[in-house]
């Protein structure tokens, strides 16, 4: 061992130790007799001590080590004269006796500091520098810390770790596969899979009764910042269980990694229908840190001659408390806010509370006093509320509003990273029609079982149909959602068929999972947990990049290492296959 | 929930509770007067009682139950009248008012018995149902076990499970890799990992100190029964380690396994040099539960006008105890074992030391009985011992006299199953040579480091360099190996030369990590273990594939879900490559 100690350990009681520390230069000051160096390794800083009176030769080789220089000192642990309390080491240096390079360092391109001054490409490229930052490195301790929590805590629960296979088979619905041609097989491929859920629900019919992972999944998408091609899963599966059942588990789970991972308490952890999210937040994850729902005037301002109301097939606004004093310059940036492309709302209409209980809205013209205030009472707006009204076609309406709602939020201090407010969304609908493809869609997947009370409506009225499905929303993120699954083979193969899959495609892709549940398929649910996005708001970060050791960039390639690449001619005609010829200009 | 309790934890103390199960008809008994069935879950097995005097309806519903129908039965626990008491829930019965059928089940292909009737295709097809039989379960259970463990060992020790990516880049060295086409970046590709190397490495670049993770692992090989294209490895590496800090963290691990997970107390693990090993056991992986190691006998043997040693590069024996008696059949039966081809040894030559002190050889006529006293006094042998002889080229006899003594091992009940003898291998070669390519390979990977005392013997004779590589074998299986890498630039490029690596090729492979080494890598050495082969080990079974939940066949399919599989030419396009022509008859 290079050491006897880390570089976190050293405190007033070990003085007069001797000790061998090793790990990289932080920085070094030279006070004239004196030159100080920062030593790190991953669990701290120590101090080096070097004194050019006692020891001019030991001091003179210390000024010559360079930033990130990998040394291996030996000294006498000793109490500093002015003391750092912040620090765990703050409080004793090493008077070193003895210094051995290990491996010099030639400059890095950034500074290896909380606030680098590294930008996002070089810090990928040189990874292996970026990860030495104590910010980088703490982001992936917590995801440690969270894998050992979520493991012991399923553990005693009574799961089952089962590893399912990386090299599957290709099934064209949903998103991209990416996929591996099969040199044994020539023609045939592999592909990579986008979640367990067959393998899980087969291990349930092979009576595992509790089934999780925490497993790589793939999706060959075009990414946004917020995406990875590789990604991680806490997948879990049970059988013999209804919804509440697997509510239950996992609010425990939840509950048990903030009390173990954040000191955090969760007290409750309510559900809520998909209607009542999209009723009162205009989205099926809401952010409910903080209340601000919204309220339907549409019956209450029609009839006024105000047209774009009376056009509207829906007026909803919602009430934030305090802001009736909103300057003009406010009121045009929140105007400015919805009327974006991406929410593409005409306009914005507010309607001040004041102080002293007078109201004022920019439809006045329109609305006199005593209609204005049922307005204010809708909303049980109180003297200094602001209420924000947006009007027009059902679902775009709600969706500027659920943003607006959300930039209402920010302004209002309402969204504390530090503040986590988790709830089950459930009763999610079956299927949604898409209009792209003039077909029935899954919303979750095709092996979710509808309601059972809502099974007739399969054949006349599909898109009315909810399903047993639930997702856990977390402070406005989507962070896990799951099913009870279908286990019955002709109930699976009726949603193939309102899916639009032949026969031939349905028992092509699927069949050895309809075939399963013909030899005694127990019922069965389960969940899979975003685990990079866990983690990344266990972190209090919106990016799951900076919680993933080695990330790809929005091409989908590793800068560090330059992949993907070309490989070798003979490697291509193993595998049987050819390039397509490519026009050079294209 | 579908049950109260499971079907392993009902016992005397629960008579006269109401309770509710599920599970699996195992087996069913028409007594005339009552019917019983044997309810199964992943916990155990229950018996379910029902009367025909007393409900005449029930027991005729319970008859029509067949074998693996999925049922969900109401009753009450009773003492029963004839007790099983070799199992758990063998003291009570649940007499039953209430069944509920949750799904019904065709015949399954094979019993779901620990001793089945179905033959391995038919098992792997229908996987789900060869995962029903406990012994199967038990496998999967063991691996759980033996997860758990190892991370709950790892991490107290201070190491963080960190996971690399999948999706990496080709490096032409070594096995065959499996790649993935871009579809953002036509023409290139992803390589599934053969391993994290230089991942772990450039953590240990980037400070991390001390890393793990159980991660799934590809090669595309020709597959042998003991082989699987994708497999699961413990990877681990320290920083500021040498080899003794590696040897001992991971003895521990190891130990701490077969304590937790067996409870074995393992006491010593002790340390035999790669020469050693090869001059004892012909091996570097011995199987040390027995002795019966080898002696040299070629100055000993020669110039008695005896042909084939005169001739021999090697003379070497081994000692069977007591086996002094064996009968002309059995040595007739080893002769053939060492002649088969694969071992390739012109025949096999005995001395029996017979109990009255005489001695009776194969080759009588060259050697007199003083001679003879002499080989078996190089053996200590004693009366009622036999030594078996081979001779021939060094490394042949030497493999083949390996397998023999394999052989006598399992003939003498030596290599019994519950008993683990571990131990480390140690100073293997840096370098082997290979007849084929004509050029030096790397024994362990090209970035294992040389013993620092032999680096000097790089430029002259490079077969000669030991490396600070170590395997530990148990039970004469290789279950893990490593080494300290090199962490200087110049020495790695160094060794790419060696290996017959271009500049340009070392370059574009692995320029990534000797850039690393010039930001100040430290001293750094890792290990990984074969999880599958450890898992099998444990479970006292020859084949990897008994624990793993999904295996593939020995051409590399899946047979369950039919893959590798076509998929369709839109895929194909939108990936930029073609399948080559091929002859249809080829």
């Amino acid at each position: 061992m290079h050491r006897t100690h880390t570089c976190g350990e050293l405190n007033i009681a070990d003085t007069g130790k001797t000790v061998t520390l090793a790990g990289w230069v932080q920085r070094s000051r030279d006070l004239g007799g004196m030159t100080f160096i920062d030593l790190r390794d991953r669990y701290g800083l120590t101090q080096l001590a070097f004194n050019m009176e006692t020891n001019a030769a030991l001091c003179l080789e210390a000024r010559k080590l360079g930033r990130e220089f990998v040394i291996k000192v030996t000294g006498k642990v000793a109490e500093r004269s002015s003391k750092n309390l912040k620090m765990p080491t703050g409080e004793i240096e090493i008077v070193v006796d003895k210094i051995e390079v290990l491996n010099a360092a030639i400059t890095p391109p950034f500074t290896i500091e909380d606030n680098t001054d590294g930008g996002d490409e070089l810090r990928m490229k040189y990874r292996y520098l970026d990860l030495r930052r104590s910010a980088v490195r703490k982001n992936l301790e917590l995801r440690h810390r969270m894998a050992i929590e979520t493991r012991n805590y399923l553990d005693l629960q009574g799961f089952l770790e089962v590893e399912t296979p990386v090299l599957i088979k290709s099934t064209p619905e949903g998103a991209r596969d990416f996929v591996v041609p099969s040199r044994m097989n020539q023609g045939e491929f592999y592909a990579l899979p986008q979640s367990p859920q067959t393998f899980k629900q087969i291990l349930m019919v092979g009576g595992f009764d509790k089934y999780y992972q925490i497993v790589k999944c793939f999706r060959d998408e075009d990414l946004r910042a917020d995406r990875q091609p590789e990604f991680t899963q806490i997948d879990c599966e049970m059988s013999f269980v209804e919804q509440e059942d697997i509510l239950n588990t996992f609010e425990g789970l939840v509950k048990n990694l903030f009390k173990k991972v954040k000191g955090v308490d969760i007290v409750s952890l309510p559900r809520m229908t998909y209607a009542d999210a999209m009723k009162y937040y205009g989205n099926d994850k809401p952010d409910t840190r903080f209340e601000m729902k919204f309220v339907e005037l549409t019956e209450l301002v029609k009839g006024k001659s105000f047209k774009i109301f009376d056009d509207a097939e829906t007026v909803v606004g919602i009430c934030a408390k305090g802001c009736a004093e909103y300057t003009r310059k406010q009121l045009d940036e929140l105007t400015e806010f919805v009327k974006r492309p991406q929410l593409g709302a005409g306009g914005l209409i507010y309607l001040r509370y004041n102080a002293d209980g007078t109201l004022k809205s920019s439809v006045d013209k329109f609305y006199n006093e005593e209609e204005l205030k049922k307005w204010a009472d809708a909303f049980n707006a109180q003297p200094g509320d602001l209420i924000l009204v947006l009007g027009g076609a059902n679902s775009k309406t709600r969706k500027a509003l659920s943003e607006l709602r959300l930039e209402m939020g920010s302004r209002l201090g309402f969204r504390n990273k530090d503040v986590f407010s988790p709830l089950w969304v459930v009763d999610f609908p079956l299927l949604e029609w898409n209009e792209e493809t003039n077909r029935w869609h899954a919303m979750h997947h095709p092996f979710t079982s509808p309601k059972p009370e809502d099974i007739s409506l399969l054949n006349f009225d599909p898109g009315k149909i909810r399903a047993n499905a639930y997702d856990m929303v977390i402070n406005g993120v989507e962070v896990g959602g799951g099913s009870i699954r279908i286990h019955n083979k002709d109930l699976q193969a009726k949603m193939f068929e309102v899916l639009g899959f032949t026969k031939e495609d349905a028992q092509y892709q699927f069949g050895f999972l309809m075939n399963a549940f013909e030899f005694g398929a127990p019922p069965h649910g389960g969940i899979a947990f975003g685990f990079d996005r866990l983690c990344s708001l266990f972190g209090g970060s919106d990016s799951i990049r900076d919680f993933i050791a080695f990330p790809k960039n929005n091409s989908g390639r590793d800068m560090m290492i330059d992949s993907p690449s070309t490989i070798n001619p003979e490697q291509l005609k193993e595998l049987g296959i050819q390039l397509e010829a490519r026009v050079k200009n294209d």
